[in-house]
């Protein structure tokens, strides 16, 4: 991260993000030494990262063979054109966006129970409407299901995040730039110019 | 890819996808063996995937050492609750998603007409109404700044599409599903009812 402006650091705000994502890129490394990158729905939970998938697949592969692994999660805002800073110049056009990116082993889970918590807390993230048999490891419906689902949890060694929304602009940029969003008033936004607003110290 | 129903092997449809969605997820590979996933704005242009950054940072550090990456980019579409198909049980909750993913070498570009080629096409992307002077590597406005950009290239050895929308499904469970979304009607719902349809064979 080499602008130390955009690094965020409050935990309430990385947990947020965490839990309105619903899915993130986890990268392992092949036999070859060659990453892949796997879209995966996720739930933050316990101060970790948990995904579900089969027994098989390229990816349980890469986890067999090593454990460190690497999880993105990222969601773009406004996309700035480059004229609200400069009338003839591209270069000012840019994105913003929140990123989080965790560093750690990657375990796969064998206890029942924690896979239950896992998979039911998976459930209350992305059906929180419920319609369903709460997951429990008791529960002779899910048992043997739980044993052939494969948990993988993720504690990170590392987690940081980026939010990119104008921390480096002056304040006076930075306001001519929210208003301009607001009244293109495309997609996110209105969202962006309040998170512009709501991340800008002023102190750089 | 496990699940040859939701291959997508048409070039059109992964080329659509590919300019429709603004950003992925480039997996790189650092010094300790550890993968580190970053998001990043690209462009898709003459069969390679270009990005840009700065000439800092860990993901250059990164291609410095090992060229070889993976690029994956992801959209998730209607969120399929576990009740359309099952009354009581969890298990049938799923995503629908498009996912494209690319393993190839990266390589830095020198040649400033093709920096200034691919950045044309990403402003293209990514500002489509214009508002700035075309990037082009004659212009004196652009020269210096096209020598200071990092571009990266990834010409992929092999590139995998995944559209997953039912596929596995029967004619009649794929049409309930599609009319349920339809009734939510949330975001992305419709749309996600076109494409079941779309991408139906009926051949599973």
């Amino acid at each position: 991260m080499r602008r130390d402006e955009f690094m965020m650091d409050d935990p309430a705000e990385i947990e947020a993000f965490m839990h309105q994502a619903s899915f993130g890129f986890l990268g392992t490394v092949g036999e070859d030494g060659i990453p892949r990158v796997t879209p995966l729905n996720f739930v933050y939970a316990n101060q970790a990262f948990y995904f579900h998938g089969s027994r098989m697949g390229e990816k349980m592969e890469h986890l067999r063979r090593t454990s460190a692994v690497c999880f993105t999660v990222a969601d773009e805002y406004s996309l700035i054109p480059s004229y609200y800073s400069d009338p003839v110049l591209a270069c000012p056009a840019t994105a913003y966006f929140k990123s989080v990116t965790a560093v750690g082993e990657a375990v796969l889970v064998d206890d029942l129970e924690e896979k239950a918590l896992a998979m039911e807390a998976l459930m209350r993230k992305l059906q929180p409407e419920g319609g369903y048999a709460t997951i429990d490891a008791q529960d002779p419906k899910y048992a043997k299901r739980l044993k052939g689902v494969a948990v993988i949890k993720l504690v990170p060694h590392r987690l940081s995040a980026k939010f990119k929304f104008g921390q480096n602009l002056t304040p006076e940029r930075l306001e001519s730039i929210a208003q301009a969003l607001e009244s293109r008033d495309q997609e996110q936004d209105r969202e962006t110019a309040k998170l512009m607003r709501k991340y800008f110290t002023g102190s750089h």
